[in-house]
């Protein structure tokens, strides 16, 4: 499982003392080759924290050889100074493994506005670079944890190659350490485009349609590494398939850990007239905070959700206001806009998972968008977390 | 106070027992001109309940004589029969004052899903007819109380004439009842246009910036009367004055009765291009479910201010994202987008009231945006409600 599964990879993950818990926090990722192809997604948020604004230069032509990461700050909103601090954080890695600074991506997780206590961090660098191991990913895995109750790793195999994956982040449910962090890793034989392709193709319909909390991060980035070591080349749908599987097992994993929630709610938008309306409608199921007290109170109140899918704007999703059903675990708890079957048929209390299909009668496209429910520890993790 | 203060109204508040609670649950307002004049503002969500599809035609042509509002039940999600059950009020009224259906508004709050027990409310206007009088006001704002903790009233007095009000709602942070109805009344000539070009000019500035949980109801009515019966002919600009103050007013008086919150939040963005930029720019630092915790937690995370403005798109408003400014009650917590003043120096603990401002640095517009801190009891509240 994790980064070190497919051919050609070294990982680590180690006590740099950046927490003040004292557990792992500074994980690195290293490309052996023969190939070093990486592709990278990040936020479209644009207040970035610096290591985005330093690895989106790494990705651009295709090529790295490492990935070093660390929980334990953000290194975001911390202005010129943190970005200097980024930009040591690379040349540290490179002048320790002999590559060029301008192949190391960084990627920094924690609270905003801190800068990162620097002597540690490198000195965490040389013991990670000492520790690189090729049944190291478990470790990496462990050492980007924030408020994660358990690592969140992944393994796809196909046919002679493999991709492998980690990530950290409960959504953004967590307390306050809302990025989402993901290295992934494959030894199958691509090309830049391809890679880049295949892994904006497998975000798309995976993290992007995770959305606890509607709050986008500083910080989050998706990182794809190949290393062609399994030397068999695949076409880009091939490795699409594969990235999409470990990033949606990924996906999952972190609504699954998302702290505070008791529900895993997966809101379906089907009989759209395209797939976007379908995410839009969904999203707007998503994002709000009464259906999603709602469902922390095991109460399936399909009005607070027609009321928000008619917050959609026409022009952004096609349907009949009076002619939308609702289904809540199976059960059709609105018909036509109206009220269908009795609502007190659905038990939410017995189950974690919550399924909404949302029924537009418009067309045949359709989309799922997972959340979790709106609960007493959001707000209390939420509330308490920086002071 | 209320309604009643402008000449020309009567009103009345009764029991019909719609509610459980037997508290007051039935309000009239009547129009004894000698003009009728009237206009309205609803909410924007495509699906809305039967009183809206109703009183939307209502209005159309400028003229009615009463306003019928109901508390216990919002009849929205309710077909074809919930529409029956609004135009049999209407009707109803109608008869009672010897007016036409087609000049009466009618407005509901209250779960959605639930069709109201149409004899108790028919012989709840018979009721309130009876009691209507020229100092009714205080016992109808009463009367269309759900979780608010105070009646909701206004007077702006001008030179000769004036404009009363009621409202009720809690934003949207009330336990699930979220709608917003709102009415006003004023005895100054105006015509039709005039008007309703005054109340919409004073709801886009004052209900439109108060956003409690990003919610939008099924059921949100504004509606102004005004009777002429002073005699004294404002032009539309003094109307929309006075209409905006009686507006501010009561959204101030939502935000400050919101349930389950401990803090009236000012997210005031100055520095922008254009107004409407300032309006996007605030009203994402609202929607935030991470800032909005932290504020309940008395802690000045501009952190989560920055993250949240860095989501509106360059085309909404144009900003330089490492030029950003933030104060937390006058203290500067964030400069240049970095680490400002110490951000012990703000005490939010001290004050129900908190004022963010952002300073985008790029012109002169401004704009300021209401809404609460994300509590416990906003969770709890709205997660016990309907079951």
């Amino acid at each position: 499982m994790s980064v070190t599964a497919p051919l050609g990879f070294r990982a680590a993950g180690v006590t740099a003392g950046l927490k003040s818990s004292g557990a792992p926090d500074l994980a690195l990722v290293v490309n052996d080759g023969p190939e070093r192809v990486v592709a990278g997604v990040f936020t479209t948020n644009r207040v970035v924290a610096a290591p985005v604004v330093w690895s989106r230069q790494v990705v651009a032509d295709g090529r790295a050889d490492a990935v070093v990461l660390n929980s334990g700050g953000a290194n975001a909103c911390t202005g010129p100074d943190g970005f200097a601090d980024t930009h040591r954080t690379a040349e540290h890695v490179a002048d320790v493994l002999g590559v060029s600074a301008g192949d190391v991506v960084v990627c920094s997780t924690g609270l905003i506005g801190e800068r990162l206590p620097m002597d540690r961090l490198l000195a965490g660098i040389d013991d990670a670079a000492a520790q690189l191991a090729a049944d190291g990913g478990p470790a990496a895995a462990t050492a980007i944890m924030t408020t994660d109750s358990v690592a969140k790793t992944v393994h796809i195999e196909r046919d002679g190659w493999s991709v492998g994956g980690m990530a950290k982040g409960a959504g953004m449910l967590a307390p306050g350490l809302a990025t989402m962090l993901c290295v992934l890793t494959s030894d199958a034989v691509t090309s830049p485009d391809e890679a880049h392709a295949a892994l904006r193709a497998a975000t798309v319909v995976t993290f992007d349609r995770v959305d606890s909390d509607g709050c986008m991060s500083t910080n989050d980035t998706v990182v794809l590494l190949t290393s062609g070591a399994s030397g068999i080349r695949v076409s880009e749908a091939e490795l699409a398939d594969a990235v999409t599987a470990a990033c949606a097992a990924l996906a999952r994993a972190l609504v699954a850990d998302a702290e505070g929630a008791t529900h895993d709610v997966a809101v379906t938008v089907v009989g759209a007239q395209t797939e976007a309306a379908a995410v839009a409608v969904a999203r707007a199921v998503t994002r709000s905070n009464l259906f999603k007290a709602a469902v922390f109170g095991n109460d399936p109140n399909w009005g607070r959700v027609l009321s928000a899918v008619g917050t959609v704007p026409e022009e952004v999703a096609a349907f009949d206001a009076a002619q939308l059903d609702v289904r809540i675990n199976g059960v059709q708890v609105c018909r036509a806009s109206g009220v269908g079957e009795d609502r007190t048929l659905v038990d939410l209390a017995g189950s974690r998972e919550v399924h909404v299909e949302v029924d537009l009668h418009a067309g045949d496209a359709r989309a799922t968008v997972w959340t979790n429910d709106l609960t007493h520890d959001y707000v209390h993790e939420n509330s308490a977390y920086s002071t």
